[in-house]
């Protein structure tokens, strides 16, 4: 026997005579320690504070402290005339999209769109200083304003109260930041993750065509401006009021889209192009501004922006309305927004950083976005972050540092101070052109297309979400998303895969024989390999889906009337990654049940901690440590060679004991 | 390069020359078949209707199927004489245990105590005809029986308006069935197995703590009987009535208490006079109510059940309060219910089953108990479910089919029908009595120590839902139960583990460092292993996960001024068992950046589920499928044999993609 094992050792991993492979149980690790180790991984898993453990003295690491926190203390003192340029360069680039979008997006939500300019210019400043990202834009994505409108509308309403609605907006901008700040905080950054990519392209494109049907109403020249978001409400809207359409707005609007998607076609052939596509809504403005005032568009009922007023942000703090009974429901819609926005900006800062190889500490991002937020709430701004279209116009001006938000806040300060006056006369249909231009950007069909190819529960989880925001309202589409995806991953914990190994013809290598045809069955040996971690999810039917597969196999041997009949089960717990109490138990279970059957059970490859509960749990003595097995083809050469069911004590665990 | 390439591939797995191992790309399968066949492994993982697809002609299958449906007709017609002779012994001594239990229990529940001899009556004899568990006896769950008081309480008060209270209880008991019902039609039993077995002892023995101090007041003769659950209010009532405490009744009860223990002592030490223990409580009841008679209790302060009704159930269907304004938390306490008494009924089913080898079905199980409940709720009956302390009576007494419930319902019916009038004499502290003794039972320190000793976060789940039912309400303890567990899960999910993996000398194997101190790094490459599907909610992780493993890496060959640089990372994805179109685009991302940093990577044993996914979404083209290898030893070896970055275009994902 102990030579037939040596045979079976030294053929598996050729492991010299003296020291036979085995499977060591790890020393009892106190339970503090591994705790520790735990929350450690769990919520430091960049290890930000590495810089800080490495200075020597208090002082340095205080200092080392605060250059973390305000991450432009890391490329001050080395700023460069050259760094200077690149960074004018594209901060104006970007200040050339920021204003009319600002206006533009500041209308969308309903606020006075001076709004707009107010939140491209405190936020971007203080970006400038906080942010960690070379390429991120602060500005305000056009799916929160969406959100705001449709949330926040209930309780006041935009046109006939628009004092209590702003207040409403600025106290959900305030939420917004302190939950974003708490999650960084908190180092919960990873809930973020939890919106997968597939359900944010079907929320982002829901809302999209939404705010793009919404347009219409800019288009047509409509008196009465619907903000409802769900199709057939905008559609009954629009069509409820044919008798006011007006050609002469539609003509202008038609025309300045046009203008906006050739510069788009550009850019897209001719990268180096980008500030003819960057500066195309501004010239939009600027052309169609004067147009109207030369032909004196009220006469052609084409409706303008109206006065503008001038200044900086005045403070909003008086506003928050921390103690109303509407204050809930602001809560609700910052909370909402905030982590919107988060997954946009994170992903974006993620995808830049990651193009240019460099780290982007995600929890870090967030608490310069609450604090943005926070100090944007206290000075008439709405919620902010990293936005993809500013962004990538910002990237391909070639920005070095995050010194480019502070030029575009410098060019929103002018704008605020001096040029407010000039939208007199702006046309809103040249906003709701811009608008519909910078939505049809979102809507990103080409990832559809590939989730579709990809992953069908993607695709079902994108589209869910899009019609939910189409047909139903925001929060429909969030939920079918949120509800998609939850299941699944409760379905992946509560159905693990199990495959049955052969061994490749000529090796000592096991494989999946539903993907290797090649594979071979080892006579009286079951090999089972379990893909995923031991849990009170699944244990149960773990259980049952192994005694099936036995089953199977016993009834294939009897069918084929092979005399040589199966004595033994190999499992293979190489991606087991982890397991609880209820999985112990199962072993247990199954090895007493198979031990009634007259079958020996192996268990080949555990990791520590599978060897460590198997331990403590005693698991281990009941399967027998001589059972435990480096590798599969040890067990099975192992069990080829002897394997004589010792009959046992039948130690059944007695019910009693199960609760 | 090729003879390298074979050296490798020939010395990790001697594979003749002529056919050099590869992962193979499963060829393209249709979505649907794909589809079903996911489907039919969620939701019948134990194929139910292999029997019935295994008839031949079609009548022969509707008949399998009625049987599938009805499972005593597997066992009637091979009923012999000597199996009914073992499941009349059990049945009596079930009944024995069952009339005073459900006598006792329906007065916990606040309901005429006849109302739980009809429970032990009707659901039984049904149970004997659908039930597929042998050893199972349906009766009333302790811990439900609680619920009820606890959650329609507060609704209509059992004292004041018991007829209110009762319909309540017999439409819970309804919802309670439907909920089954469904649950086991849809295949969704899985969903049960959410509830954890730590949390569900936490919560058994938080309710049996409870119910045990509300015996205080039969113990004590207290005149005022709390409701009340949760440990403070219990004892204010009790210690508000000092002046009515009483030592007759306390010395009775206490006298039973002391005898039933010892008849549970016997049975520990010998089993095989487990029918001591079983008639013990009627024993007890007998004793006290002679007792009482003869000393005319009601002059000592004893107070008695009273006149307990004559006659087998009344229909209640009239009383179902299917459209009142307390339908809806009728409903609720019927879901709750249902499910708590599903986890116990299908534990106790499961561990009988796995201990004779033999399966239940859990979903035919669930139909089962639904239909028994729905039928009961009909008939004067509250919840019943496979009860534990019932249970293992039944399976020690010896019985052999579900007859035995036939039994038990017969001696109910008699005792309906002639013996009620005993009770006129009983003691309610003997029911008290009989109550803690039940309870003392339920409550498992020694699996409480288990799951402190193997699973630090099944015993928090375990503790805090005790102290949650304790000291809060029944729905606080479930709720601090189900979050940590969800929390745990999502954990898992977000913060998978990656190791780095090293040669075990004179092997091919490669296995985690951390385990293996004898696992020696391969120089210049860096082997690191992921321990779980790769999702959505963690491919960002893995992103920076992975990154920091390479920069760790770099800056230990650095510091230690190695020639050898870091060429190539090889990524073990063996225990990767699936992966989404987040996961294929962090591997994208991932090959890109390294190939910025002129790292080379390989993936060594992907499955083909990954395969198929890297092939769909592109990432196999981008990786280059000769970086695909077999095994971690193949990789190796390749990789240092010949690992010479070829420059390639950099094809980065641009961020417009991203969202």
């Amino acid at each position: 026997m102990v030579l037939g094992r040596q045979a079976a050792v030294d053929a598996a991993t050729a492991v010299d005579v003296r020291r036979p492979a085995r499977v060591p149980v790890p020393p009892p690790r106190p339970f503090i320690g591994t705790f520790w180790a735990t929350v450690k991984e769990t919520l430091f898993p960049d290890d930000p504070f590495r810089a800080v453990a490495r200075e020597p003295t208090g002082g340095r690491r205080a200092l080392a402290v605060i250059r973390y926190l305000i991450p432009c203390l890391d490329w001050v003192p080395s700023y460069s005339f050259s760094t200077l340029r690149s960074d004018l360069v594209s901060g104006l680039a970007v200040a050339s999209l920021a204003v009319p979008q600002g206006v533009s997006y500041a209308r969308l939500a309903g606020l006075d769109p001076v709004v707009g300019l107010y939140s491209s210019f405190v936020p971007a400043l203080v970006y400038a200083a906080l942010g960690s990202s070379r390429e991120l834009a602060a500005g305000t994505p056009a799916v929160v304003t969406l959100l705001f409108t449709s949330m926040l509308g209930a309780a006041a309403s935009p046109t006939r109260d628009p004092q209590l609605y702003a207040s409403l907006v600025f106290t959900a901008t305030f939420f917004a930041g302190a939950f974003q700040a708490a999650l960084g905080v908190l180092r919960l950054g990873f809930l973020v993750d939890f919106l997968s990519h597939a359900a944010i392209v079907g929320f982002m494109g829901g809302a999209a065509t939404v705010v793009c049907l919404q347009q219409l109403n800019g288009f047509l020249g409509l008196p009465h401006f619907t903000r409802a978001t769900d199709l057939p409400a905008v559609m009954a809207s629009v069509f409820s009021q044919t008798a006011h359409w007006h050609w002469q707005p539609f003509l202008l609007g038609a025309g300045l889209f046009v203008l906006l998607q050739i510069t788009r076609y550009i850019r897209k052939k001719r990268p180096k192009f980008f500030w003819i596509s960057a500066a195309a809504p501004l010239v939009a403005v600027i052309f169609s501004t004067v147009l109207v005032y030369l032909i004196n568009g009220g006469k052609h009922s084409i409706q303008t922006i109206g006065s503008v007023k001038k200044g900086i942000n005045p403070p909003s703090v008086q506003s928050l309305l921390l103690s109303s009974p509407h204050t809930w429901l602001a809560a609700k819609t910052g909370i909402l927004t905030g982590i919107i926005s988060l997954a946009e900006g994170s992903a974006a800062a993620r995808s830049f950083a990651m193009a240019k190889n460099y780290h982007v500490d995600g929890n870090k991002e967030m608490i310069a976005f609450g604090a943005i937020n926070m100090v944007g709430s206290c000075t008439s701004c709405y919620v902010t972050a990293g936005t993809f279209s500013r962004s990538v116009v910002n990237r391909d001006a070639g920005c070095r540092t995050a010194a480019s938000n502070a030029v575009t806040a410098l060019v929103v300060l002018i704008t605020l101070l001096f040029l407010t006056p000039l939208f007199q006369h702006t046309p809103q249909v040249a906003l709701s052109a811009i608008i519909t231009f910078a939505m049809l950007g979102i809507i990103n069909l080409r990832t559809v297309v590939h989730l579709w190819r990809v992953d069908k529960v993607d695709f079902c989880v994108c589209i869910g979400t899009f019609l939910g925001v189409v047909f139903g309202s925001i929060g429909v589409g969030l939920l079918i998303g949120a509800g998609v995806l939850i299941f699944r991953i409760l379905l992946s914990v509560a159905r693990p895969r199990t495959t049955a190994l052969g061994k490749i013809p000529g090796s000592m290598v096991y494989r999946r024989m539903d993907q290797y045809t090649t594979a071979q069955e080892t006579p009286g040996v079951l090999v089972l390999r379990i893909d995923a971690p031991v849990y009170f999810a699944n244990a149960s039917y773990l259980r049952e889906r192994i005694t099936r597969w036995i089953d199977d196999k016993e009834e294939r041997i009897r069918a084929a009337g092979a005399e040589e009949s199966l004595r033994c089960v190999v499992l293979d717990m190489g991606a087991v990654a982890s397991i609880d109490s209820s999985g112990t138990k199962m072993l247990e279970d199954l090895r007493n049940s198979l031990d009634k059957r007259g079958l020996r059970i192996a268990l080949a490859n555990p990791g520590s901690e599978i060897m460590r509960k198997l331990d403590i749990s005693k698991a281990l003595q009941l399967i027998g440590d001589q059972w435990i097995f480096l590798t599969v083809a040890e067990a099975c050469d192992y069990m080829q060679t002897n394997c004589n069911i010792e009959t046992e004590l039948q130690n059944v665990a007695s019910p009693d004991e199960m609760v």
